[in-house]
């Protein structure tokens, strides 16, 4: 909704600029391309149309409000899109524009290199969480921590095993995202007006295989316009990672309270401030983060709830799923750039640590002086030795 | 997300306008400014600062993204807006702004600035909405029509009584928000920092009222920081009353079906057409409504889940209730629009329904000349009695 | 799903005691009973027979396990009920039982019953839960607090004034559920099988009134079959509630941290045990709360969204209510009966309120002398005078 | 909640079994049992303590109801679970019974052994649907149907097209929760109170190691208390399924409705039955299913929103999870094995869809001998072929 007042909060990093309205129009264009040069591939229309057609597949010659408006007259944006094409392409090709297929098929296909997009920022911010997370764990793992379950003081623990299974948690989460480009998860769509490819004859396979390849797109063999689990696994992967990121969140938000006091978030000039209380030094990252974790599960729940679509085409179902999966792929792009920021930046604070330790197993009337944190160095370690070995 | 591509259909109507960045940014300087007015009232500053305050208190004069840009560093973008404003009404009265408050005073209470205005359009629609469902059930009291229970033909009713269901429904649900104004909903936040209005000494009652009053908020009493129960009941009321509309659109969906045909949505140049199927005519605003109506659920769950809020001020609670009321009220600005175009267009196939409903009958052995329709008549006459009273 | 392993922290409280499948089914009973008295009012059955049908609307009269498993076969528990009442009435009466009346009809009935006996004891306890926070913001109107905001310490308040935005926000939220039996929230449901009342023939406006009269539950004019406000509003109600009683719970799991401990929950014998950490005290009302806190938020958007049903009988938009409103009651009733030991029961340990905010002052440069805590205790009183002249 | 009177709809089939609070409780003990096991097989208890201990790990010999309530003191049923073993073990062997476990530990893995019992008979359900699926396109690979979007009759395809994406959607869901037991998603749960295997000394990573072999559970390699990546996968893998069967069951009922007639599911004495209209043909499995689906995406969304735990055990979030996921697999249970009845017993009317085609093709002037049901029947052997060779 917004785009500058809370845009450098909710669609901070990268992956928001891959989902914006010009994207999602670049994405389709490049989907009507794909699908001329596939036809001319196989001698369904002429070379010169398909060349003519990627020539004019270029966001900044439409307007954008303009098919936006025409755009709800018929539910979908695709159909004024291709008589802009059309027009202009010119009379000569105008009839080979969009040959054999429907909106959906743009669409679904435009959603799929959006995501594709989005998730280069954002696995680059994943990945350097997971490393700046696997730093923290190796630096810490000895440094002694009281462990705390129920919000109350429990046993020792260290900060490195803690940092550990931050790791796991959003390293794990993160496997789905990282892996996209080569697992099937991001497929073309390309089926005609009822999945049968019709328009295509007996070129249909060879259409549709390499419509997928221009487009770096797998070729998902038959049409998943009302079978929706690529967009749902897609949802499923970032809630799982929101939930994990969101973790951590909250433990340095809890950390940080003063009278803990044990991390701390990187500070700066205004970082933090609050309008009226100039000495605060708040946890904006962690906030944002757990803002954000509060949404992304309901998001889920649409598009997993949307996933009961009517026959060849959803009635209100498909449409449901649009501009939430775009609200995803930016509010899991703006959680992991302040998750990154959050965890290169982090300020441990081991003193107080080991303070609030020694009051901890004093006050069960244990000694300080012998701490036992059990396994946690051993298991930092074997963790990550076990991840660089994967790597 | 989407402004000018999928904005026609998801943002449909007025209220949308006022949610927008611009519409935010204005309604947290009115609360400035308000809050100037209020301590000039109590000479706490002098009038003159209030005036100079007013006079800069325009969205025009500001720098969105630059305000934004600032926002993400304490998250929130009262902290630059006010010295944004301190700068534009000069060293004289900079002092005298924000005089008390806390960021969270002013975006709560442009955040029910931003309702109030958004509920505008959104009743002048369910209201039309509510006449054109009455006029549906009063013309069509007596036309005949085979009730439909878990999708199976039934027994007999009216399409009037079905109308006059749909008109107890949307007129239930609206209710909350047609007397929005008036009911408490919508109340100005002054607390200052921890909700005990310290700066503002022995006038701080009469400040907050004279806050409340200058922008025809209700004065709530205490501050409602973390007692979240006003946005909580907007996004329940919105929920019910998207659940009222999108069961209108589902029985419409159903029955403009090509194999029903009882009911089609009105037709017009390009409405309801297909890039591949120019034959087709879809039912294109109750497909909408239907969209909507997935996601809002989910939204409603985002805001009540977010009440849990630490303390005097949520850390990640409060921030992840700002987009999701924004989409809520222009979502369900968008459904109402939809609703209105769906229901003051409807047309009726009377010659379907009886046609239909014969079938129906034949099918199981009844004679199509006695069909009953029991009370139905009556109970519509009844129902918009009642609502004409009520009036 | 759990009755005895996780009822006593999930179904705690007396209103689980009412969603039982005893109670459903004698609430179906009563909906039976209380049509057949209807029905004999108007003449419509014999007055023998409506006395032979109440004495056999007695749920241990019936075989709950069969009645279900043949329910599986209609999807509607109602269609085995009938035919087991009729044989108990035996063939004298058999032909009056369900006179008129649809499965749902008996459903939606059950449902208001099973709510309006469920919403006594939860409404007991709420009331118990307002009055102690009141006590709790009374008492404490004075004790300087230190108020903290993201989580971190910001400026004083008193933990009176924090206790009375707890006592606002949750006597606020439980508004609707307190006037439950008057604000025609709770209706009967009686319609025949689409809503036409046809069975009654020029009685069907008395049956109706009859019908709802006996069940002591309101008349709705219409029948409410596929427009759902009903079970929304309830569920909208009980989801705002949570939030409230939710904050309240937080609040106490923080403040009752170690390194805080400004709140204790009572202790008992094995109350807040560890089975690894005899020494600990674990905030388990607070827990208990939170945790119910986090489940009803998405129980309540399974009743928004299921508010889309189709025709006359929603073919499982409608089915999907049920267990989901059994839970509700249960998980409100159960966070109530938490919410109220908590509350009741909370120990204030005024001295580390104090100590923590000499802290907080210090840490800033302040003097710990000159502690303003604005109007809090004004505030407070304010709010309990307001509060005590409504009731 | 319901275990007679709705069980046989929501909790049908087997899965709903093995989350009782037999099955549960049997599971803690099993994690006992093998607690016990594996400290013996390190030599840390002696192995007549393993063997008693083992020998008292059956549920049928504790108070599950007592259990229950003592549990809700500590908010873990493990605690009073611990003593009753202990008492039953008697003196000798009492202290080494749960050595060095936490009751999270038992919990998390008795959560795991559950999930994977009760994924037995899901997974044998989802393997028959798979298989009628593909039986359903084989068959029917060639049959015209006219295909329809947006709930309007669009262009033909064959109904075998549709019944392969029907297999493709609930293959491809399926997959995750048929690899369940080799793919590492279902672990045992060992760290001891804050995670660190303290009480195991040098032999931590073989106890953790021969706990999990003994339940026949993956080993995590570290403790996953407050990374809660299982609970959201397997969460999200059974959202994926339910929207894949939902789609199935929505198409079903929509082509069973009485004008359309093209689909009719199976019918038997009494099924489908209705209490008023003993004509009417109710698509009950379809019906059920679709209830199902419209509550598991919102129980995912509970799952995803527990992600975020506090420091080493959740206080409230983690207790969420308990029974949504004992919900989430008895739900999933359900709705396949309703969709087994309804995919093995679906009754194909290739006439009707026949006639449907004639009729929709004459209706826009087309030539009803002229069908072009395009790739169709090639689509689908494809797809069938390859997913043959897959097995």
């Amino acid at each position: 909704m917004s785009d500058g007042l809370f845009g450098p909060i909710f669609a901070r990093g990268e992956a928001a600029a891959e989902v914006t309205d010009v994207a999602w129009l670049q994405a389709m264009l490049d989907a009507e391309a794909a699908l001329a040069k596939a036809c001319a591939d196989s001698e369904l229309i002429p070379r010169a149309a398909a060349d003519a057609i990627a020539v004019a597949c270029r966001a900044e010659l439409y307007d954008i409000d303009a098919i936006g408006v025409a755009a709800a007259q018929s539910l979908t944006p695709v159909v004024p899109l291709v008589e802009a094409l059309r027009r202009e392409v010119g009379t000569d090709h105008a009839e080979h524009v969009h040959f054999g297929a429907t909106s959906q098929d743009v669409i679904d296909t435009a959603a799929m290199l959006v995501a594709k997009r989005a998730l280069r920022p954002l696995v680059a911010d994943v990945l350097a969480v997971r490393a700046a997370l696997a730093m923290l764990a190796d630096e810490h793992r000895l440094t002694p921590l009281i462990g705390r379950t129920l919000l109350q003081q429990a046993e020792p623990t260290t900060f490195g095993l803690k940092a550990a299974s931050w790791f796991s948690g959003v390293a794990d989460a993160a496997y789905e995202l990282v892996i996209a480009d080569e697992s099937g998860l991001l497929a073309a769509q390309l089926g005609g007006p009822v999945g049968t490819l019709a328009a295509f004859g007996d070129k249909a396979f060879d259409v549709a295989e390499a419509f997928a390849n221009h487009l770096e797109l797998d070729d998902p063999f038959i049409s998943w316009h009302t079978a929706r689990n690529r967009p749902a696994d897609l949802a499923a992967a970032i809630g799982v990672l929101s939930g994990a990121l969101s973790k951590v969140a909250l433990d340095v938000a809890l950390m940080s309270q003063n009278e803990i006091g044990e991390l701390r978030e990187a500070s700066g000039p205004g970082r933090g401030g609050s309008s009226a209380m100039p000495h605060k030094r708040n946890p904006v990252a962690s906030v944002a983060i757990l803002a954000i974790g509060k949404r992304i599960p309901n998001l889920v729940a649409t598009v997993l709830g949307a996933m009961a679509q009517e026959h060849e085409r959803g009635a209100g179902s498909w449409q449901a799923e649009w501009e939430p999966l775009s609200q995803l792929l930016a509010l899991s792009g703006a959680q992991l750039a302040w998750a990154r920021e959050l965890v290169e930046g982090l300020e441990v604070d081991v003193e107080r640590m080991s303070d609030n330790l020694e009051a901890a197993v004093l006050a069960i009337g244990g000694d300080p002086g012998e701490i036992d944190v059990g396994s946690a160095p051993a298991l930092v370690e074997r963790l990550l030795s076990d991840a660089l070995e994967e790597d």
